[in-house]
C-alpha cells in the first residue's frame, strides 16, 4: 500500500509526532508513505517531501527527532482552491498519477470537510488523524496538540498571576479556541482562574462584576478570568469595558495570548497521542476502513466516520464547569 | 462534618492541588477541615497546620495559591509508629479528640494500607485520594504526580538526545517507580526512546545487546534505553555493564534521574485530576462512603475499595509496549 | 540599623531574590529590617509586613523560598501621593516614627525619582536596588528582571517560529520597554528574529518592507520582526498595516506579548544579580551612603547617584545592533 | 578566504548558536565555510558537512533554525590521533588539500590544546571560540554553554526544593565542572543551596556537619549543598557518608545530574556570547588574528592567546563565595 500524509489548517504541536508515528508505522508494516507538503495545495500541487536518498518515499530514518518538535516538518496551509470540484478534480487525479492508494490527512474540521469532499471524487481510502488546539471534534475525547496549548496557556497565567498578586489586580486572558470553550475552561481550572467565559455558557456582564465583587469581599486580592476568543461578550478587551461599566473593584489589564498557543514542542500526552492514532490510523487502512477519523475514547482507539467529528458541538465537560466554580470561593 | 486531611508517603507534584481542592469543596459545602502536618506521623503528634485567623481549621484562603506549588505545605513522612497497633490507637484517639468525623489521606500504596489499618480501630469516614508519580495503584487510570514525572523525565531526555546526537552515543536513563513500569514506559514513549526495560516484561541483556545492533545498522546514530529503577536488570549501571559484556556498538553513559522527578510545579493533567479528586473525595464522604479511594476511570471519578488499589499488580497497557517496538525502527 | 525595604512601580521578576539579599545580609550584619507593602503607598499607610513571630522585623527564616518565585511578597504600587509635597511629608513622618534609619527602595525610575523626591524633606539614608524589564536605567549594566523577560519573550518566539515556519508567515511580535529598546533588541538576538524595530533607530516602513522583500529572495521561510513597544512606528499592529501596504511578501500576524513578560520564576542570571546588589545595598549603606543606587558595571558592584540613573536615555549597544543585521543574511 | 569549523571535545548549549553565528558572518564578508564533522577526528577523516545545494560550503540556509537548538549539528568528538604527531599531520594535509586558510575550532581547553599544537604544523590562522559548561578558560568572563547549565542544575534545585522542604531533609546534589567550582557556585547562588563544596575551598567533612546542625538549629527545615563533581570530597556519594559519620541532623539524599546538564536549548545570554564570539572570531580572522581566542571581558569581545586560556586555573569570584554563606543564615 502506498499512504499520502499531509498536514492542513492551523498547525497544532504533536502534529510531526503523528507524522512520525504514520512513517514508522507504515514501514514496519511494509506500505510505503509519501509525505505531501503544505497541506492541500501541496497535493494539488505536487509538492513531495523528498524524504529518503533515492526516492521520494519517506524513510523511518526521515522522521527521527521530529516527535518533539512544534509545528510540522511537511508544512501546513489552508487551501481555497480545495474548496471548488475543479480543485478537487486535481488533486484526486494526483493521487492516481502518484500511485496512491490511501491517504492519512492530519488536522481539525476544515482539513475534515476537505477529505469528505474528497472521498467523493476519489475512490482511495482516507483515515484522518485529530489535530487542532481547539479540541471541538466529537467522537474523541482529545484532539492532538489541544494539550500543549492548555500547558503553554496555564504556564502564562501562572506569570500573570505573579503581577495579579503583586499589583492586586484583575487580568482578562483571551485564550483560542474558535467557537469551542475547551481550551478556556482547562486553562481555567488548570491555572486557578476564577472565572472561565466560553461560548457554550452565556452569563451578562453585570452578573460577572457582581461574582467579581463577591469574590472581592471573600479577600481574593487578585482575580484571573480566562475568555474564549468565541465567547459572547467579544473577547477580553470588550469584556473589559463592560465590566469597568458595571462596576469592577480591580484595576484591570487585558492579554490576548494568540498563536503562542499554537507552537511550542508538544507535552507528553500529546506526543503519546499522537503517537497512538498515527498508528492505529496506519492500522485502520490495512483492515480497509476509509472515511473515518481515528480518535480516542476512555484511553481506546476507535474510529468514528468523518462527517460526524463535525457535525455537532462538541459539548463542554459539564462537572468541570460546577468544579470550577467550587474551586473559586 | 469535620475533616481531617493529610498528605503522607514519597510527595508527588499535584498533592498541594488536591489539598486545595478538599479545602474549597468542603468550605463551599459547609464543612470544616483540619490539615495534619506531617502525615500519619503528625496525626499521633496532633501537629495541625494554622490555616485560619483565629483556629485551626483551613480557610479557602489558606490555600491560595498552592495549586501551581510542588511537594505539599501540609509536608509528608513516612510513619513506623502507624505500623504498629499503639500507633494506630493513638492516632484513632486524636481523631476522636479533636472531633474529626472524616479523613481523606493523600498518597500512595503505603499510605492506604495504613488506611485501611486504621479503618479497623477508628470508625470515622475514610477516602483517599492516590498521589504518587509511580502510577501503581489499581482503580484508577492515573495517579496525581504521574504526568507531571512523566514530563519532568521527558524533558530530561530530550536534553540527553542533544548530547546523544552529538556524540553519538547511546544513554541509559532510570527512572523512578519502584516495582512498576508505567513511568518508564510512558517516559520511553514520549521520549523517543528506543527500549524501554520494565519489571513486566522480562528480556535478557543479550537480546537487547542484539535490538541495539539491529538498531545501530539501521542507521541510528543514538539511543535512549529507558530503565525502571525496579526492572530485573537491577537499574541502568547493571544493565549498561552487561550490554558492555554483550557486545555493543555504541559509547555509552548512564544518567540517573533520581528525586527530581517528584518536585516540580505539576502539571495541568495533574492539576486537573487532583482537582477533581479532591473535590469527588468530599463528595463522597457527605454521600456516606468510606473505606474507598477516589479514582478516575475513562474521565469520570469513580469509588474503589482502599484494599483493592494495592492488592494487585496493576498491568502496563500492552498495546503501549508494542508502539513502542512498532516506533523504533 | 533599622533598613526599610519596598517594592515600587511595575514589578519584575527577582524583586523577591532581592528582598531576602537585603533581609539576609541586614540580619547577618545585626541590623533589623522593616518590610513596607505596596511600595509608596503602603508607607504613607504605614503597611508592614508582619514577617517575624514577635514583631514586625523581617527575620532571615519570613524570607525563605522566595527566591525562585515571581512578583513580590511585598506587593507593589503606583502611587500618585507621593508625587505631592503632602505625601512625601507624610511618608518622611512615617519613617520617623517607626524609628527607621534607612530606605531600600527597589524599582525602576518612576522609584528613583520618588527616592530624590522624599531625600529632600528626610533625613535618612536610601540606596536603590535596579528592577525593571526595561533595562532603561543608567549605571547598571543590566537591571533586575531583564534577564528574565528576554527569557520569557525568546521562549514565545520560539514557539511562534514553529507556526511561522509551518506556514511559511511573518510574525510581528511586540514587546515591552517603554521608551527603550533594550528588551525588544535582546529578544532579537537570542530569539534569532530577522529585524528589531526599536526607538532609538528610526527606520521606515518603506525601508522595512523592501528589507523583508530581499530576505524573501534570499529564501527565508518565515520572518520575526521584534517591534519594541515605544518604537516610532507605533507598535505592532501600526507597523503591520503599513507594510501591508508597502508590499509584504509573506502572510502576517501579529502577537502582544503583554504581562507575560513581567512575571514568572527569575532566571539564575536575575537571581544572582539581585542577590548581589540587595546585599551591595545593605553594605553600602553600612559604609554611610545615601542618595544611590547599587548597579552592576562589568560584574562589579558600583554605586551612582539615582538622580544619574534617569537623567539620560540609556543607549543601545550599537555593535549588537549590527550584529543582528549581519545574522539575518 | 576559507574557513573552516569544528566543534570538538563535550558538547555545550550554544555550540550551533555559534555555528550559525561563524558562517553567516563569514558569509556576509564574502568568505567560505567549510563545515568539518566529528572534531578533529573529522578533520582527519575529511568528513564534511554537506550544507550547500551543490558544493561542500555551508550557506546562510543551511544554518537556519539550528540556534535555538542543543548539541551541535556538526557532531562532536574527542580525538586521540589528534594528540600524535602523525595525526596532526594528516589533519594539515587535510586542511591544504582543501584550501582551508583558517580555522575556528570550538570547544574547550582540550580542543584548544588540539588547536596549538596544530598551530606548529600548519601554516593558516587560528581563532577558538570557547564552549564548555564549566566555564573554566581564562579569558573570557564567561564560557558558550555555562548560563544553560546553570539553568538546567537551577531548574533541578528548585524541584529537589519541593521534595526537601515535604520530608525536611537534606540533598547533596553533584554538579558538574570537572576541576572548577564555577558551575557548582553558581548553581549554589541561583538555587538558594545552603552550601557549595567546590574545589578551590577545601573544608572538612567535620565542619560542613557543624554548619549543618547550625543551620538547623536556626529553624531550617531542608538544606541542599551543591557538590562539585571535582570537590577534594569525593563527590555527593561520598560526602554524604562522611557527614552521616559526623552526625547530620536531617535524613538525607544526593542526586547526580549528569549529562542532563550538557543538553537543552541555550538560554539566551548563550544564545547572545555564542553569535557575539561566532561573529568576532571571522572579524579576528580577516584581520590578521592566529593563535588567539575569542572571549568576553565586562561585556566587550578581546582576543588571548590560546595558550593562555588553559595554563593557569580560572579563579572562583571570591565576592560570590562569601555572598553564598551571608545568604545561607
Amino acid at each position: 500500500m502506498r499512504i499520502g500524509v499531509l498536514c492542513s489548517g492551523g498547525d497544532a504541536p504533536g502534529m510531526n509526532a503523528c507524522l512520525r508515528s504514520v512513517v514508522r508505522a507504515a514501514t514496519s508494516d511494509g506500505h510505503e508513505v509519501i509525505g505531501i507538503r503544505r497541506g492541500y495545495q501541496g497535493l494539488i500541487d505536487e509538492d513531495f517531501f523528498a524524504g529518503g536518498a533515492d526516492s521520494g518515499c519517506m524513510s523511518a530514518r526521515s522522521v527521527s527527532h521530529i516527535l518533539e518538535r512544534g509545528g510540522t516538518v511537511l508544512h501546513s496551509s489552508r487551501c481555497q482552491a480545495f474548496t471548488t470540484p475543479q480543485g478537487l478534480q486535481t488533486a484526486a487525479a494526483a493521487l492516481r498519477r502518484n500511485g496512491i492508494d490511501a491517504l492519512i490527512p492530519i488536522g481539525g474540521d476544515g482539513t475534515f470537510r476537505g477529505a469528505v469532499a474528497l472521498g467523493k471524487v476519489w475512490s482511495g481510502q482516507i483515515i484522518g488523524c485529530p489535530a487542532t488546539i481547539d479540541n471541538d471534534l466529537v467522537g474523541t475525547d482529545l484532539t492532538i496538540g489541544f494539550a500543549t496549548a492548555v500547558a503553554t496557556a496555564v504556564d502564562c497565567i501562572d506569570k500573570l498571576r505573579d503581577t495579579a498578586e503583586s499589583h492586586e489586580r484583575m487580568f482578562l486572558v483571551e485564550v483560542m479556541g474558535r467557537n469551542s470553550g475547551h481550551l478556556a475552561l482547562a486553562t481555567a481550572l488548570a491555572g486557578s482562574a476564577e472565572i472561565a467565559c466560553v461560548p457554550e455558557v452565556n452569563v451578562d456582564a453585570d452578573s460577572i462584576a457582581k461574582h467579581v465583587r463577591e469574590l472581592r469581599s471573600l479577600g481574593k486580592q487578585s482575580i484571573i478570568i480566562v475568555v474564549a476568543e468565541g465567547d459572547e461578550q467579544g473577547g477580553a478587551v470588550a469584556l473589559n469595558q463592560k465590566l469597568a461599566q458595571a462596576g469592577c473593584p480591580y484595576g484591570t489589564r487585558t492579554v490576548i495570548l494568540g498563536h503562542v498557543q499554537r507552537g511550542g514542542s508538544p507535552s507528553p500526552p500529546d506526543r503519546i497521542l499522537a503517537t497512538r492514532l498515527g498508528d492505529f490510523a496506519v492500522r485502520s487502512l490495512a483492515a480497509g476502513a476509509t472515511g473515518m477519523m481515528a480518535g480516542d475514547s476512555a484511553g481506546r482507539c476507535r474510529l468514528v466516520t468523518l462527517a460526524e467529528t463535525f457535525a455537532t458541538h462538541k459539548p463542554l465537560p459539564e462537572h468541570e464547569v460546577e468544579l470550577l466554580e467550587r474551586m473559586s470561593c
